[in-house]
């Protein structure tokens, strides 16, 4: 099978090199719009050929398309209207994915498309908080979910072929759509991110030396703060597309900080003591 | 030298690990109020033995308390007040020192006793969110940082023991008043563990089904969420010890949230690209 990745950054060359070296992509074509960002790829030995992104479209069996959801709006139309030029000429069995963190907007862009069951909606749910082709690696999907989205939307065959994909990746599939994927999602995982950007920035105002923070770090804060390294591109079109899911979530937060906070301002130590046991609750779910 | 480790905990019984193991102790002495833990922590062999607490200070050279900051301020009076009755027959030249997370009122509560050169306060900067004998491990403080604090007000001779000890452990010491510690903490770590708090309750609120949780939790949420599983005992009398400077920070962090709801809700994708840029200074300091 031919893989086409659109997009060498940390989750298309983390796939590209797991779906070469496990055996399932014969060959893997990469497309990346950073110049600096292709020349690495193709040096670290991510795919086996840079292309173009007509070359991509036009060659691959699989099309992955691993930009940031902004730009993935706009791209995966375009790819299903050059899979439709190509069925005016005979059948065109060729499957197009994304691996997007929001969901919605995205499906809402190809609803109608005449081609939308070669298109697969997808999100892998691993990742670390660094940006780029430096940042691949091999397993990086071992053992994490990934959710599958509007499946009865595609054709079976599609969705068997990503379905193998995933496989080879070591991932379990979760089936679900798109706007509660976008629900779940804002939960679980937007709000960590908002809450570690703004952890951050609170320290980085607070400590003007930082020295001081450097110095006094534990493993807790680190561990806390490690969202806020995350990359713009990515973060800023996720925060928007899912916006009416986020900021819901961000409310509710904002509503838990208020009640601590007030515990703390009347020393209500009983009441601080019962908001700490019931966070602790996370424990049975998060090992 | 005889250490005496009053809360067998994950500070406590994690020194008792280290410093024996290391040779900085020749005995160490555990007491524990908790009869399991107490069990456990000598089965585990922690300790070479069980004591009371009356022992406990009457033998050991360094007595060190590690019970929540909420008993320790009624310990430490009580410990120097033995350690006079005894300098009445001759010279005390033991010393006690705390590993608490907050300083000021353990500060305040000897501050004119006339035993105080005889304790050294110190807040050894490393832990994990779990707690209780079963948690202690060797090598937990191996090259973190530990915070002395009013070093001018303990004797040299105090201080120097206490230095030892750590270097035991391989740990960085700093120097810094007890006010200023209580300040650095409370935005390097209580805040931290507040915005953890609040999150595990947003995320429990909001997925009734932990399921979904279990399933869809990554990696970013489970370390962001990690410190919610922190132990009541200990984090209730630290938000309240060091209130104030808690409430301020956790002001300035819900205006930061704020901030991010504002350019979230009106789309404005410039200001949000910002707001994560700022935050990403945090990886000059934070690998």
């Amino acid at each position: 099978m031919k893989v086409g990745i659109i997009g060498l950054g940390l989750i298309g060359g983390s796939m590209a090199v797991d779906l070469k070296r496990r055996g399932f992509a014969r060959e893997i074509l990469g497309v990346e719009a950073e110049p600096v960002n292709a020349a690495a790829a193709e040096k670290i030995g991510l795919v086996d050929r840079i292309v173009s992104y007509d070359e991509c479209v036009a060659e691959s069996d699989i099309v992955v398309i691993s930009v940031p959801v902004g730009a993935a709006v706009r791209m995966l139309p375009d790819v299903l209207d050059r899979f439709h030029e190509e069925e005016k000429a005979g059948k065109c069995e060729r499957v197009v994915m994304d691996v997007c963190s929001t969901k919605e907007q995205l499906e809402r862009s190809v609803k109608y498309h005449p081609m939308r069951r070669n298109y697969v909606a997808s999100h892998p749910m691993a990742g670390t908080e660094y940006s780029g082709p430096w940042a691949a690696m091999p397993g990086l999907f071992d053992g994490h979910a990934c959710i599958i989205c509007d499946s009865q939307e595609s054709s079976p065959k599609a969705v068997r072929k990503v379905e193998e994909l995933y496989n080879t990746l070591n991932m379990r599939t979760i089936y679900m759509n798109s706007s509660n994927h976008d629900v779940h999602t804002a939960y679980i995982s937007h709000i960590s991110h908002v809450t570690s950007f703004a952890l951050a920035l609170t320290v980085l105002e607070k400590e003007k030396d930082e020295k001081h923070i450097f110095d006094l770090a534990s493993g807790g804060f680190s561990s806390t703060v490690r969202l806020a390294k995350s990359s713009p591109d990515m973060w800023t079109p996720i925060l928007t597309q899912n916006r009416d899911n986020v900021l819901h979530v961000m409310d509710t937060y904002i509503e838990k900080m208020n009640e601590f906070r007030k515990a703390i301002a009347d020393s209500d130590e009983d009441e601080i003591r019962h908001l700490i046991e019931e966070s602790n609750r996370i424990r049975r779910i998060i090992r």
